[in-house]
């Protein structure tokens, strides 16, 4: 019977525990609302997300654009009336395309002369004015390119293992795939090969180039590296079915020396818990092509509005709020790492981080991340609010935070990536075609809204 | 202690229960799996929505468009190898818009002659090739307006209160503003309003105008209505509230004789229980602005795409699974009424209905509706489904399901509605913006795999 009596005990407790959870429960619920409203009738982030995005354009660290980006949200978050606003200095790695790509099948028997449609990856070399022509070997993986060693030697060895459409969370498709992207020309040159050319990181079937990061291992030589369409992809390859296949590659691009840039970053102090901080933020750099609108404008500036609401409601945090605009994260994370280590420099805690970078599409959740030794404990108290972000379409899941906030980790706070409906991020994603006209102000703004009740919550309850 | 022992048994029955359902749940996730790797790479609603919407058009009940959409989605059908395929015909309204709209701001004081972003109404009568020219009396509501009463005679009556943009689901935004577009002409020319103007059914403040149905009641004079865009909206209550405004009305539209069109209906029949029918569908006709490729070509191509999956993955039905594409519910829900008047007069029983009729948005789930007699029970039943659906980002909401079938509601099935996200749908309905262009390929197929997927449940468990 004693099992019995502990289960009737065990019962009852959580009744008492539901009805004391319920008040609270009424006055959370009514604020969140309160938030929603707010943030659906006074946000801030799409007209701050056209001027970033229509007045200064591509912001790649480094850039010219990159500086006025810093400059424009420092404004913006002065206007706030947050307690301050500074920049963090940090050292970007500053390259630049030049002049446009030409990349082409050169006197194929079977189409002749094909100009495919490409954009050098992010950090790449050029390859001299003269271009590069080589035969094309195409590979699947890494592993493919190990197998077959110095054979690429002097040719173009070309990546084209597509994305998972089946995959129903297109990110997972990505980090299936982008290995090749990261990693895939700095093997190829190992092995003597030319230049590298990689399939865009799309499900979808166009025209569309997409670059990206590239990163050379010290010591392998470094070889130019494309990015091709995925329509010019499948061309390449029923092409090198058949025949040897040449391939021009002629790109201008060129990294230069390490320049000073910053982080933005702006904060409300805590009242009570000073020390415990809660940061919210995204990336200002976004890649040259397009504007950055969803990569990452939006994170930015949904980012700056959940500072801009908890103002505008009158809400006095217990702990510190901190909106940080990284610089970087494109092509090098000197932003994230700067920030991590000036952070454990000054003991810091970030008790929570919340990083929005995977576009401004439809919020539909969280996805929490920590320390493995602290994540379940911390994971299952913020899982407690989930009836009240429910009625927001909202969920947690565990996994990846966001490339920015993961230096932090070692502080043992939790952190969450905005997870928006990943479906049309990578239709744009890295693209000329990542403009304003891609993102909706309502799920912009209601991305804005999940933030800033994600931050609330957490300041009045703490993550212990 | 006799409590305590029941709770006990209660306890270790849903222990044992848990066992039993583990392995269907496994079989089933195993094929809801293979529904959605199904739909991703190889899904069919895509290019016949391209058919649909570019080769085909806008497709008003009663235009030739509609005609066309009737023998390409037959065409379609017969491709499938379903066990039948029939034209079902219903008369439908014949409702042509004729010359382009105008309406403008006559010589006002404050901002001179104004020409509005106008579309006349769905079902309104043309004003005359003279037009009509009135001071506006701005109303916000239906009781404002009977307020006012024959004050309005002689004036156009101008509805101008906004979707309320703080609704987090658009469709309830819509749903408590739409009785000024469906009912306010009427109401206006009851009391001797000369025409009506009614603010566009969005929240966006844009130059597009949006058009949609409005019916006059038996009795009431008819008088021409036109929605005006947002914009224009927010134009013309600043001017009224300051001078009387005049506006010119010109519109050419006119109503004639019923016309002959048809619902199109495929199905495959059931093994075991062929009388207990599963419908899915949507509308066929759309407005005539646009390509109606939201409203409602995807509802269409996800409910055919659900017949293709079921025969690509050799599903044998225990059930009859009935794909039904609705004429006119867009100026007269002609179609549907005729559908449930025959299958009522063949005694059939629908023992459930998914409409899509809530665009080709990324899927959030279904909206379920009953008989209230046995919707309790019904709903329970399958909210049992929901860890199945919950990975693909799925779950059950109580709400209204289509209005097509809405009238099968006294077979006392259950009726769902798919609930894709709703942000975006009101920026494109219903105007010369609802273009294949707005659709997004992944996101249509995965509607089509979450209907498929309910489908399949739905016959393999059935509902009692």
């Amino acid at each position: 019977m004693t099992r019995l009596i502990l289960l009737l005990i065990i019962v009852i407790g959580l009744g008492t525990h539901t009805i004391a959870q319920k008040n609270t429960n009424d006055e959370d619920a009514l604020f969140i609302r309160k938030i929603y409203d707010q943030a659906l009738t006074d946000g801030q982030a799409y007209p701050w997300l056209e001027h970033l995005t229509t007045s200064i354009g591509g912001r790649l660290a480094g850039s010219p654009q990159a500086a006025a980006a810093v400059e424009y949200t420092k404004q913006m978050l002065d206007t706030l009336g947050l307690d301050s606003v500074w920049l963090q200095p940090c050292m970007v790695p500053h390259w630049v395309r030049g002049e446009a790509e030409q990349v082409r099948i050169v006197n194929s028997d079977q189409v002749g002369t094909v100009e495919l449609n490409a954009l050098a990856l992010g950090n790449s070399v050029g390859s001299g004015k003269y271009g590069v022509t080589a035969e094309v070997v195409e590979v699947k993986s890494l592993d493919e390119l190990d197998k077959l060693g110095r054979t690429v030697e002097g040719k173009i060895v070309f990546f084209n293992r597509p994305m998972n459409p089946k995959q129903i969370r297109t990110f997972n498709a990505y980090g299936g795939a982008v290995d090749q992207r990261g990693s895939g020309p700095s093997r190829a040159g190992r092995y003597g090969a030319v230049a590298a050319l990689v399939r865009s990181m799309t499900t979808k079937h166009d025209d569309v180039p997409h670059t990206g990061g590239t990163f050379y291992e010290p010591g392998d030589p470094q070889i130019p590296a494309v990015a091709i369409s995925t329509n010019d992809a499948n061309l390449l390859s029923r092409l090198v079915e058949k025949e040897p296949v040449r391939v021009f590659v002629r790109t201008m691009c060129q990294m230069y020396e390490k320049k000073q840039s910053y982080n933005v970053v702006g904060e409300i102090r805590g009242s009570e818990k000073p020390e415990e901080i809660i940061l919210v933020g995204g990336h200002l750099d976004s890649w040259d092509v397009g504007q950055g609108a969803h990569d990452d404008g939006a994170g930015c500036v949904q980012s700056m509005d959940v500072m801009y609401h908890i103002k505008q409601l009158g809400y006095q945090p217990k702990r510190t709020i901190r909106c940080v605009l990284f610089m970087n994260e494109e092509n090098g994370l000197a932003g994230g790492r700067a920030y991590a280590d000036i952070s454990n420099a000054n003991n810091e805690f970030h008790m929570a981080a919340i990083e929005s970078d995977a576009g401004g599409f439809s919020p539909r959740g969280f996805r929490a991340d920590a320390d493995k030794t602290v994540f379940n404990k911390k994971f299952k108290q913020v899982t407690q609010w989930l009836p009240l972000l429910e009625p927001y379409g909202l969920r947690f899941d565990k996994g990846g935070s966001g490339a920015d906030i993961g230096p932090l980790k070692s502080q043992k706070g939790l952190l969450f990536g905005l997870a928006p409906d990943s479906q049309r991020y990578f239709d744009y994603h890295h693209t000329h075609e990542d403009l304003i006209g891609a993102v909706n102000q309502r799920e912009l703004e209601l991305g804005a809204a999940a933030m800033t009740s994600l931050v609330y919550l957490l300041d009045k309850y703490g993550v212990e």
